[in-house]
């Protein structure tokens, strides 16, 4: 059942022609011609199964396929013309196949709608960018693994809150957003596998009369199985949303990084040198790098997850099945994928191309105290001491170093004594940025060791 | 300070070139292009500016003023050719200046920046969407008054939950939605008044030393003032955000009004007929409208809300004056602004094709003992009882009436005095369902004369 | 490291004390009291690990881990005095602990830190709702089960367009919910899978130099692993994300079908009853019942998402590790997941309440001309005509029927026939709504058989 | 009508009592308690009408009028138990009028309807928002102006890109955010402004047959006048949309200048210190002061957005007049609104705490060639240069002293020579970063004396 066909083609009983706004608000061509080589798949797989059902002749189902690939050239080479009359990619390549092949063209439509057809050709098209994120995600894990090796023992500072807390490794920092773009492609991994049950053949939510093979199509398509329910089959939109999820986690992601990238380019912190490819300058202070693709990428966070709401927003309270407004679900996919890949494209490249300075990295890693808890924890391991007793000793020694303006290994061990009286010279032996990061080897630690074993099992893992 | 310049502009340091990652995330010629008229109405009115204060020459000015003209006129010619090289539509425009004027070009970009440059075009054009935004609601309101107006003592279902609550009349509801786009009106003129103050001056971030006029340009470019302070100038996206949300609200309002017609066309309400028009068909069941139009007009709040979504996200947490994630901003509006403008258009040509099914509308207001509370407030008016018992009486008549398959008219005197005896015959002149409209005439109330009586406060406040 | 301690508890230094703004702005105890049962656990795990591996003693660990448990039980009993000054769940179960045990208190903070703390109380508190999400979520779909099981051959329209487009049956209807729940589970579960690393051990950030055991404290906690990294550990909060995402979209299927039981409720449609215990009446017209727990059931997916929105928005762009920021997580976080497991189980109730009016929904079933698809496969199967041709056909025979007020197995044969000559009496066979449905035997389709079949595959899957 | 009376309530009719979940769900009186003295001034101001209207006698509306005093005192003094069988504010309200005065109890619902009376109460209760917002933006502003005012003269950096571009002054910084909160402010204004019209009187959603007076309850309630149409009386929520856009924007103000607070304070920058009152740290780190309050603010736009984004999609496509998922409307608003007045006044106590780092503010502002656009301007002011060639000239300048190591005033004048010759001595005079910021006296630019013009002007319009 051709349900939404407009006034146009399907002729006849309106008495008005669709008039200019009607079109403009009703045609999908100006966006789903994007989608042009899913549905030649589409219909060739379907051609295929209707003639080994016996629903169609071969002739007819070769002429059909053929003319399809024919269609797919002419696209591909920027010869085809699309036509907003006729609406969408179907009409737009059915029309066209029936210029091309002529009588057998209108077979091709036996035992399907336009409801599957757009849910299959959709599908198959977000499938493709569930790939490309896959293999986006990939490369940008290998380019951080790099960044992890080389400075597997770089020490610098961890922050909370943007103050600095603790020292940790520049192989640490990497890996944390391993973990996070690993997570991500798990769930990119997820959703795939879920998504892919074919639409093909749900007709227009019924299901067909027709003796047709759903699992031959399915099978030709790439699919796992064909969806359980027609009705479903061609009301569902959850891949879309789902796709729109993980990408919005994904640049949430990337924002983070992106923010750490604005703010150690800044004079103030000089704690990395983005390259040229991925700054732009001043004409009037070269010296100046504006980290401007760090700052786009911190902004695609909005713009996908904007597309995320946008979806959701629209299918909510929809009635079964198929209601026009789930028209508007490609175009915040096709934009969302879009800056998507760019954004993963571009930290990849930045991250590659980076340099981490690894002088102002030990040099800040150093400053504030930052082995303070280092010392606490020695009270308590080799003193015995309660872990909050420990902690106020510290803070009396932090103390002591500020007001004379020195670090805690510049303390004497007299004026530690003075404090709490059984400090020992071995407590010197922890209090440096380098004894802490080494010493920190509990499992997931900054410890360089512990970093080399991280990196080591995820390059295990991509293999 | 031409602080956004890209690599192949400024030319020179980078070692390494802008390579297709860059190019892709960082050009705004794409979309920006779209502003090219009003960046040449600021760079005109710049230049006009810059020789009045004798900061260039006459001459020079006259020759930029000209060139621009040339360039908008080749622009609109569509013979101009933008170059994704040069980045944005200021560079292409400043560019083709120089090829066709020569020297004096260098002289336009005095005492301003791109920042206050950027600023100011994307200004006005959201300005001009203010303007159509507000043309597009007194024209859809003109419609509604029409329909109210053709309508004003029809009797419809007032429905609470969907379900027959108390008769109202068609004006009245239509008049319902004109208070509703009357306070979108309102909330447009604030913001279009509110976001009138000229960037241009601002330069970077500092203002300038040399001594412009910004209330000149102001005033060229219709700003009622310049902008007070250059920093808040160049980093402000309120007029933006504040435009989004407008236009979601007014969507949502649209949603509404979509949402009633797609239930009033089905065949089990039957309340509507949507014009040919502004509906499709099915090429086997001819006699089937889909209300398409007010599918795809529903499904727009979800769009224009997450543009809002994606521009404010863009903007948390940014640090001033510029950062580039904000060139993020216009792909949003310019899609919302877009899809606004359709959708009120969409909407205005339904309202003006649609009939109502006077008949339908009158038998569902008459079902559903939907008189009760005429008959409870009777007993409460002319019997003096308390509305809590009146209400007790009167729940007891419709479970008597439901009990015998019959309405509450259609029960005898005698039959609603064994409920309460002191009711009389005068209880029947308020059971109708045009008894009970015309009764409620309380200002605001679903009377007809009421519903006329706001038909004309509108018409006189729109002139 | 305690980074987050507050003015109070870290005492001496701040000359001022914190103020009334300060402390409601800062302090999370009025919400995070919500995980006591969580942070008990998790520290009760802590100090039977750190007996374990020497790092305290047997005795010390018993005491804690007895005191933890008496503090649960006043917990339980809501004897436990919960001070805002103590600024947090953590803090005021230590302080009591010190209170109940004394001294041994002291020691149970060793080899962790707040944010490990607090990120392993919210995974477990999130895991838990993963739990009730599946649970809420099986309960549903075997409701949906019955349903379906009870209307397996009951015909009902098929809509598209909210306009009746082909039959379909009410148990294929249910199914296609069956499937959407049925793929919120499948995202729950990889939720849950992919969450279950514990954060415990990741101290402040940079993991510990005492020689914990993380592996044990995981698996004491059912998690499956201890998360690979200590900065990600504590900065992670993609858990409470994924929630929200899955909690979305389930929250906008539940909406949907909400919509549906609204409109099939109203007086125009009367497609469904619900029972009295999911309605609301009218002291006035008893007869009336609102659907307010399907109204308020649709309504959750706007709160719900918009806890999506919020928790992203905090996440955007936040630098490694803890920021304070991320402390807005938990509210968000517990009102969706405490609206979520509501509207599901009001869901449940509705729909196992509630009684499909069988003969309204076959009459619906019937009107509007819904074989004409089955019309036009006839043309095509029997007579071979291409699909567009027998379109065609079928246009002209219904717009007959519909100009002589009948339906299309009223038309008589010589009338069909003088539309296309070659029609026989065997066209009857498949016009009446019955032979419609069961006709469309594709897999996943509407006939009764069909979803008696995936009746049967989910009831072995579901066990 | 009572529409929305549960079942308990209204009694008889319904086989099965309200189970618990359908309570859980239904009931509004957990929250909507906060609106309680909203509800007895509506009902007071109702009872008083209906007595000039001679609607119910002077004696039952004085009884009606004590009684409700005696209730508020109740609520105010905690002693007030509320019921959740009795589902809301206004049953509780009644039924316990009902057992302090008896009889008239039952009078005061006369004319209108739970509807109008829930719409008045949270209208109410916005608008007391609305007044605490305005009330808030006055205080930040006030704290803004006292910095400016101290600081109007010190330099400090100009950003973008978080790169030094320019000097700009500390003063011009913060009156950046004052015309920020002013933009609030107006918006706020008109907010109020545009919602101050009385639903009261529009009953069910039709208007009533009772001579009522709703001019005289709209002034008795501080309203401007009576809504014009009983339907949208009942139906709108665009108050409430309208405060929580308003709320949002104003939150991502508070975010951007929370986030410059969080680098300020970073020991990379100390460009700032904040007070200990606004501040945590650390039992082991007692130097290290967290910015929580400034975190917790950059959050708060998340929370309130959120809100936005969940009432927007809950209004998402509702069909007139009233439905049941509007309750969803309180609880949104209600928590935007706690935590934007909590921001904004935890802003307002840090700026006014806040001490700015003059010296490391002009340290900062001196460094990366800051004054370049300085010279560029001089080349062109002075000599007459191009603007484009005058930065290239500047360009080649700054290149030169940074291959040697020092700043632009550095170079000797031959130096400056080698490159352009007729640059001379006058040139030195613009260099400096006090004279940069001093020469920038165009409008609204950052020179200490437009500062201090803004700062008057501020003055002057704040009264």
């Amino acid at each position: 059942m051709t349900d939404q066909t407009s006034n146009k083609m399907w002729g006849g009983r309106f008495a008005a022609g669709p008039d200019a706004i009607m079109e403009a608000i009703n045609a999908s061509i100006g966006f789903d011609k994007r989608m042009a080589a899913q549905d030649i798949a589409g219909s060739r797989a379907h051609a295929a199964m209707l003639a080994a059902t016996g629903i169609i002749s071969d002739k007819d189902a070769q002429a059909i396929r053929e003319g399809l690939l024919t269609i797919l050239s002419e696209i591909e080479a920027g010869e085809f013309t699309f036509s907003t009359t006729l609406e969408d990619i179907h009409m737009n390549v059915e029309a066209r196949l029936k210029e091309v092949i002529g009588e057998p063209a209108g077979r091709l439509h036996t035992g399907r709608s336009r409801n599957d057809q757009v849910a299959t050709d959709f599908k198959l098209w977000v499938r493709d960018q569930l790939d490309a994120f896959e293999a986006g995600l990939l490369a940008l894990i290998r380019a951080l693994l790099g960044q992890a090796e080389a400075g597997a023992d770089w020490v610098m500072p961890g922050f909370t809150h943007l103050q600095t807390a603790q020292p940790v490794t520049w192989g640490h920092h990497m890996m944390a957003y391993v973990e996070m773009f690993g997570r991500d492609l798990s769930r990119v991994r997820d959703a795939r596998a879920r998504m892919n049950e074919s639409p093909l053949g749900a007709a227009a939510l019924a299901g067909t009369s027709f003796p047709i093979d759903r699992d031959m199509t399915a099978q030709a398509l790439g699919f796992d199985r064909p969806a359980a329910n027609s009705l479903d089959a061609v009301s569902d939109r959850d891949f879309a949303l789902e796709f729109l999820s993980c990408a919005s986690i994904c640049a949430m992601h990337l924002s983070r990084f992106a923010e750490e990238l604005v703010i150690w380019s800044s004079a103030q912190f000089r704690f990395v040198a983005l390259s040229d490819r991925f700054s732009t300058g001043s004409s009037i202070m070269p010296q100046k790098k504006n980290p401007d693709a760090a700052e786009l990428i911190r902004a695609k966070v909005g713009r996908i997850f904007g597309a995320n709401t946008a979806l959701m927003m629209v299918m909510k309270g929809l009635p079964l099945a198929y209601s026009k407004d789930m028209q508007e679900d490609k175009e915040q996919v096709f934009d969302a994928a879009d800056n998507l890949m760019l954004a993963l494209a571009a930290m990849e490249g930045m991250v590659r191309d980076m340099t981490g300075n690894r002088d102002n990295l030990a040099a800040a890693a150093g400053s504030g105290f930052s082995t303070a808890t280092d010392l606490a924890d020695w009270l308590v391991r080799v003193l015995g001491l309660p872990f909050r007793d420990a902690h106020h000793i510290t803070g009396s020694l932090v103390a002591m170093a500020e007001k004379q303006g020195c670090d805690l290994p510049d303390l004497t061990l007299e004026q530690m004594q003075s404090v709490h009286a059984e400090i020992t010279n071995d407590v010197f032996g922890v209090l440096g940025v380098e004894n802490s990061v080494n010493s920190r080897m509990s499992y997931g630690g900054t410890a360089p060791a512990q970093v080399r074993a991280q990196i080591a099992r995820w390059k295990e893992r991509l293999g």
